[in-house]
């Protein structure tokens, strides 16, 4: 048995999980972090905080064949990407990872994984747990806003544009290459290290009525925000920007994007296109809502197309 | 194939996790919660947030054979208890929950369960996650003091009181007899249902210089007060209260107890004992701290026993 079979939760804890982004833990008010029961942070003043967890779990939110540090990456990433959509600043994060046997190499890189999560979107990780089980990460992110900010699924009206950042489907395409691991010198961080629009997502306050990130796949999510706003939407195909020619629903509804679909009244055009050119993001508009509450997708003749699902989680 | 296993993320949620201590959702400040991104909650003045996260996995931290009620109960309240310890306030709790399969009427008696756990806490579920794979529940919970109250693991000084609440031992022998499906009319409420000790945390707050929740095992907990607090510790065996004769090691280092273990001043025995009264909470002093950064057993002789180990995570 190799000392790591034996490293006890405190030790673990002391050596894979301490200190990350710990250089931003007085910027966000946490007095007691990682090591402690639990968390100490004092709010900010007149902000509202934005609560949201993910759990990714092997081989069906990753592949068991990514390095440890994008498997660290995505997890985190994939659940601040909802505090991008709400438009939220991050403001720190806690992870709950269950590991079948406590591995040092692996953990090493893991960690390092997290550190670089941290320091990009400059946010401490501030708790955890660690247990024993299938290789699952749950990953709790707090952002805030001013108070009234926040950027929810309810806010869409009718005849509002519905607007999509970066490409669609690329994580798609990215997990197809991961999958049958041809294409080695193939760019596939679409899948590997989807990037929460955080910037985004603090750009769109004050524009965007309604949003939602895309993870579940395009249509799916549009569906979510038409049910929380009571409206319809109408999808026009071949408007929904792709890296490929391959315009399939198959495509477009894969999920996993974590881009930024988002509602805006028509005449936020030019500051959408203002944001657009500053953030160097892309920003299509894909479509518009109607009063129907029916999602409508409608092929490069206008003509109606039927709709697929996106990924079911069960 | 049933209606349940075809059942979407948005119906499960909407069915089985929505309205969950709603009741509870203006007293704590949350103004959306689950069913869109994320949760908006606005921070109460003066305040400070305490924030801890645990993950229960079957088989490990509880039994497949428990009834779905009890362990949602269990898996929130084990969370829970990491308050306890700090003298909080429970404000809201969410719930990223791994299951095999979305089976309706399991998920309809859990659903219950955690209805039972926000109705005795007051708090409101306020967002999630559901995954497919080994069933495993991660909780998240928040909760406040006025600013400066909370307590740590890292206050003790040497030569203060070790106190320890309820009887020692109690969820070992629960779960003994749950193991064994014997004696059926036992009361196994201490495994099934360990409950977080708030009311004792809060009354604690002024009086305790450190406190834990014993779920490792009382010695391994104290342990790690130890080293956050630079104290040793001297425990006396023989005054560790339990419901059995059996005081071994084994029984009293079994851990899942979530009683409360502090340390306090030696001149605060009195307002210990009018806490322990208003509350009907049994408070035991089982040791004192020494400068000497070691954790000595004592056994009725005060001869130094061997120590064995708590829970082990892996």
């Amino acid at each position: 048995m190799s000392k790591e079979d034996t490293l006890d939760e405190y030790l673990l804890i002391q050596k894979y999980f301490s200190n990350i982004g710990s250089a931003f833990l007085a910027e966000h008010n946490v007095e007691i972090s990682v090591g402690d029961d639990a968390a100490v942070i004092t709010p900010k003043d007149n902000i509202q905080y934005i609560h949201s967890v993910d759990t990714s779990i092997e081989n069906i939110h990753f592949l068991s064949s990514m390095a440890p540090e994008d498997i660290a990456y995505r997890s985190c990433s994939v659940a601040l990407s909802d505090l991008a959509a709400c438009g939220a600043n991050p403001e720190w994060y806690s992870l709950a990872i269950t590991l079948p046997s406590p591995d040092g190499i692996w953990l090493k890189r893991f960690s390092s994984g997290l550190r670089e999560f941290s320091d990009e979107f400059k946010i401490p990780l501030v708790g955890g747990d660690t247990t024993k089980g299938s290789l699952s990460i749950t990953v709790q992110v707090m952002g805030s806003v001013k108070k009234g900010e926040a950027i929810l699924r309810s806010g869409a009206k009718p005849d509002q544009g519905i607007f999509v950042s970066g490409l669609i489907g690329e994580a798609y395409l990215s997990l197809k290459i991961l999958q049958n691991l041809k294409e080695e010198n193939s760019n596939c961080s679409a899948y590997l290290r989807p990037k929460a629009q955080i910037s985004l997502g603090r750009a769109l306050v004050g524009i965007a009525t309604s949003a939602i990130d895309i993870s579940d796949g395009l249509l799916q999510d549009i569906e979510l925000v038409c049910k929380s706003s009571h409206v319809g939407a109408k999808i026009y195909l071949d408007r929904v920007p792709t890296s490929t020619n391959d315009k399939s629903v198959k495509v477009i509804n894969s999920g996993d994007d974590y881009q930024i679909c988002f509602t805006a009244p028509m005449d936020k055009s030019m500051e959408i296109n203002q944001v657009s050119e500053k953030l160097e993001i892309p920003i299509t508009q894909i479509g518009q809502t109607t009063k129907s509450e029916k999602l409508i997708l409608l092929d490069e003749l206008e003509k109606e197309m039927e709709i697929g699902s996106g990924f079911k989680h069960f």
